[in-house]
Order: C-alpha cells, then structure tokens, then sequence
C-alpha cells in the first residue's frame, strides 16, 4: 500500500475523499488528519478491506464509493467475484452503502467505469442534498452536528456538513458545535478540520457539553448524517446520536437526519433489524499509543446506535426532504431516486 | 514538589487520596493514574494551589480536605490568612466544598488537627452515606455512573461509588457503567481502576453510548457525585451529568446524586447562580501530548453542567436520603450534619 504526502488541491479545499487512480483506489487517509494530509493507495481487495475495517476510510456514503472501487479492484484483478463481495460486505456490518456500492458495480458491464460514476453522482447528490436541507436552517443558525458527515465521508460535499456548507453559500451564516465523537474522534479529528478549511466558524466541545448547551438555549438544531435508514425511518448511525436525539425533543429542538437515499434499506423494516458493529477495545483504552484506562478493562464499543424515527423532525436526501410517516415518504424518495439512475433506464 | 512511587497499602486496597504527612500534604497523583500510582508532596500553599488547579487532586469532598490542608500548611508557614484563603478558593470555583473546608479550619484552634479530623470525618461520612444510599440499588443493578466520585475525589471510600462499594459488600452485586467522562476522562483513568482494585465488575464505555444502553434496557439507575447542590436541589457536577438526567428521564430511570451535606450550600438559591469553571481548551485538543483537532481550532471546555432539581429522584448524603421538595428536605440534613459537628458543641 503505497502513501503519497499531498497538499491541499485548490478551490474545493478538500482533495477527493476517495478516487480510481492509475489502477488503484486513491484516499485520503483519514486516520492521519488532522496532523497531516496523507494519500493512501490500495492495489488489492485485500488492501482496500484493511483500509475500510482500520478507519482510513469511513462514513457511509464514502462506504458506498470503497465498495464500488473495491468490485472495480477485484474485476481488474481477476479476482472471483462472489469472493470479493462477500469479503467487502464484511469489513463493516451496519452502513448499508457499502453493499449497495458492491451490488450496483457487480451488475455492470465496465465495473471501472460504474465506480468512477458512483463516486461523481455522489458529489452531485450531496449538492443536491445541501440545497434540500440548507432552508431548514434558520439565519444565523447554531447548528450541533455529531462524528463526520462532510465530504469525508462521502465522495465529497458532504451530507450533514453539506447542508450547513450549502446554507453557508447561501449567506445564512450557520455556525456549529462540533461533538468530538469519542472514541474514534471523527469530530475533533475530520469535522473541525473540514469546518476550519471551509472557514465556517465551529466550535469544538465533548460529547458531554451537548446537553448543557441546548439547556443554555445555544443550540438551534442538530444536524447529522446516518449509516443505515430503516424502512420505517429508523435511524443507525454514529454512537451518541440517539442520545442527540432524545434531547433535543426534551429541549423542542429539531433534530435532522442528512443522507442519500442509498443510505435507505427498505429491505430493512425497523432499527431492530440493523446490524450494530463491535469495534475492538482498544479504541476505547488507548490513544495515539497511550494507555487511558486500566489493563483488562472490560470495553463495549458498539460503534453505532438506533435513533427511533419518532425522534427524527425530517431526512434530507438528494431527491428532497423526508417527513413523518417515513414509510411513504421514504419510499417515495427512494423511488424517485431509482427512476432517476441511468442503470434504470432501457 | 516531592513525589514518591508507592505500592498497593493494604486491606482498603487504595491508598488515601490526600493527608497530612510531616508537615506535608500528601496525595495520590491522579493524573499519573491509571499507568502509575505516584505520591505527590506539597510544602507550601502554592504547591497546593497547582496541584489543585492541574488536577493532581480533584473531586469536591477530596477538595474540601485540601482546603482545609492548604490552610493547615498557611498557618504552619506563617502565611497571611486572608491572602492564602482567597488564593486557595480561586483554584476551582464551582465545587463549594474547597470553601467549606477552607472556612473550617479559618475559625480552629488548631489548623493541623482540624484538617486532619475534616479528613477523618470525611471517610466516616461517606461510608454513612454508602450505607444509606445502598438500598437504593436493586439487587443485580446495572448502576450507571459518571466521572469519579469514589475514593479519589474524597479522602477515601466514596460518595457515587460509595454507594456502589456499600452495595457491592451488602452481596446486592451491583455492576456498574462507566462513562469515560471526557475530557480529563476521569471514568476510565479513575473509576474504573478504583472498581477493578475493589472487585466490583464494570464496563467502560464512550460517553456517547449511555442513551443507547438505557435505550437497549441495559441500565437500571443512574448514580453520580456533585460538585455542588443549590438549596432548591438543583445539581453541578461533570459536564455530561445533565444529559445523563434528561436521558434517565426519559427511559424513566431514578438518578441518585451522592454527596455530603458539605457539597449543599444553601447560600445558593438555584443553579443559576453556580460559577462554571471554564477549563483550558487544551484538555479537549491534546491527549498526553498529542494532538487531537486542527491548530487554533475554538474550544468550548465547561468543566460542570447544572441539572434541574427535578430531574433529580433523591439526593444521598450521610444523613439520610433527601427527597422532592428539596427546598425543606436537604435544609434538614444540612441542619442535622451541623448539629453533629463537634466544633458547633458547647
């Protein structure tokens, strides 16, 4: 796996999250931000699976590209099919893109060609997203956001950091509260990053502080992305959400879910459903190296939780914005979206 | 500033966080903890001071002890009163205790002998309040707890793992939740070392995750120390403690708040009038040196967060348990601890 040092790409600040380079899967790899902006390259299925189950790659949009790239590595490699797959599906249980990813590159006739369009209607429909979303906010909106929704996590633009990126080019002036994200500090680590590059003003605060400040009255929403969206608008996504969401019903503040309709599994009927990932312990124990807690310490570290759709004000896709009850709107969103796809065509 | 390696000392399994020692103030280095158990000496009033203010020592009943110390080395160095008061109350403002034991030891005879009996006390006080508070946990509790408020943050035994720890020895077999408490992660450095020496089986988890565990049916109360308590009722701890409330609340949970009668200042009307200590912005951008969010990146690092009095289901100090309205119930207990005290003897 080869690394290249790269530095900043220009007018969109941020260079691609993940691309088809030479042959190979390039990424940024996310494990080293914010210290340095480092490329990482994957040659194989193999590497490409490290690179998901490590972390170098992650949010589920950016899921759905890995899994599309990694059918592409695996057919340019002559790999069994089947195999790959399956291997891919398995690095990470609960973000349903990556599935989705593998099976839209399986069924096409150049798999290249079909992950590099999947990674460019990413973008698209995250521009698309932010403009669905970026009305919800209100003028000089504080907006609380969780883990990395922004173009880190997609092909780029972002999800819930696209909404507050569109309504920031709109001159609606949101500002954020960045929760750190314990224990993989995709806050601190990814999301102030990208805030700062973008120049919108964020503020940093543990995951704790959320609750204090809704109380204090300085929280006008919260805005995050997801991992999975059950058929009836349940919500998987970043540990802590669910925690968000309760309250911000207590303090009558909307809460919005930001995600593309290939984040929504109608094969899935409820949050029950969802798969939730164990991560290892030592995400928990340990940082850069250092010891926080003490040898032997019993750890859960489900990566994710299920928000209940009754907590959820509304979902901001590309084809628009979902309401209760999610089951028709949902349904109706992704329909849209399906007869919208050129693979859909004659 | 004199520190010393120790080793376990016995039967109570962890050495005592704070006492006077030849002259000295002698105390755990918590933040050496959990890689190290290191003693730490301070000779003078300013030694103290840093130690307090960097966290060396922390936890409102251990803090009460140290001001009460700090003003026992004033008096030994042949320090100005007043000045060493004011200089030892403006280390930490929001846990009123540091005032509390500060204030005792002005008006002793002997300045020594009155902190080394607030330590004593102290120890005998929470093992009352262990007792009374013990009862509160089912049998096989899943007890959910935050930051420390055990044998560190007093002079020993415990105020929220007090009542775990009188628990635990009744055979109620509790187990406990607990939440790292970002950013000094008082949970897993502290908490969790304390309960592993103690025997007492847990579970680390992000703070993130203590909505999901209530969600899932995993926790069956919520127990954790204060910093402060209005005499409406109304609770300064942790940041994080307040969200813990509302989610409590909302899967209708008791939250317990363990804490002496010396934590109550009833001088305070409501929380509205609690000083919030703002920390440094480094304890959420570092962790042991390294860097953990982008350079410059805005900060916001209040330390304690106020929880509504009725958000609270009881309150246990060494005198009993307080119940809604607080306003009478913890007046009485403040009254019956003063009545008790041998210094408002004849």
């Amino acid at each position: 796996m080869v690394s290249t040092v790269t530095t900043d790409e220009g007018d969109d600040r941020v260079p691609p999250t993940i691309e088809w380079h030479g042959g190979r899967v390039r990424m940024i790899d996310q494990r080293r931000l914010p210290g340095e902006l480092v490329m990482l390259e994957a040659a194989t299925v193999e590497e490409l699976c490290d690179a998901i189950r490590d972390l170098a790659i992650r949010g589920a949009p950016a899921l759905g590209v890995a899994g599309a790239m990694g059918m592409a590595l695996a057919a340019e490699t002559g790999l069994d099919l089947d195999a790959a797959a399956a291997a891919i599906c398995a690095t990470r249980p609960t973000a349903v893109n990556l599935a989705w990813g593998v099976a839209r590159v399986r069924q096409a006739a150049d798999p290249v060609a079909e992950a590099e369009a999947i990674a460019r209607e990413d973008v698209a429909r995250n521009r698309r997203l932010g403009a669905h979303g970026a009305g919800l906010l209100p003028q000089d909106g504080r907006v609380l956001t969780h883990c990395n929704a922004g173009g880190l996590a997609c092909a780029g633009y972002g999800t819930a950091l696209g909404v507050i990126r569109a309504a920031h080019e709109q001159g609606r002036a949101p500002t954020v509260w960045v929760d750190e994200t314990r224990p993989v500090l995709q806050g601190s680590r990814l999301t102030a990053w990208e805030l700062d590059r973008l120049g919108i003003p964020a503020t940093l605060v543990a995951d704790g502080m959320a609750a204090g400040l809704m109380g204090a009255g300085e929280v006008d929403c919260v805005v995050v992305g997801a991992d999975r969206i059950a058929a009836n608008g349940d919500v998987a996504n970043k540990v802590g959400t669910y925690g968000l969401a309760v309250l911000a019903a207590y303090h009558h503040l909307p809460f919005y879910v930001a995600a593309p309709t290939s984040t929504v599994d109608l094969a899935c009927p409820s949050g029950a459903a969802i798969p939730i990932e164990q991560r290892p312990a030592e995400e928990v124990t340990t940082l850069a190296g250092h010891r926080i807690a003490p040898e032997g310490m019993a750890v859960d570290n489900r990566a994710f939780d299920v928000t209940p759709a009754a907590l959820v004000t509304a979902v901001v896709t590309e084809e628009g914005v979902a309401r209760p009850p999610y089951a028709e709107s949902l349904a109706g969103l992704v329909g849209r979206a399906s007869g919208r796809r050129p693979a859909a065509g004659p």
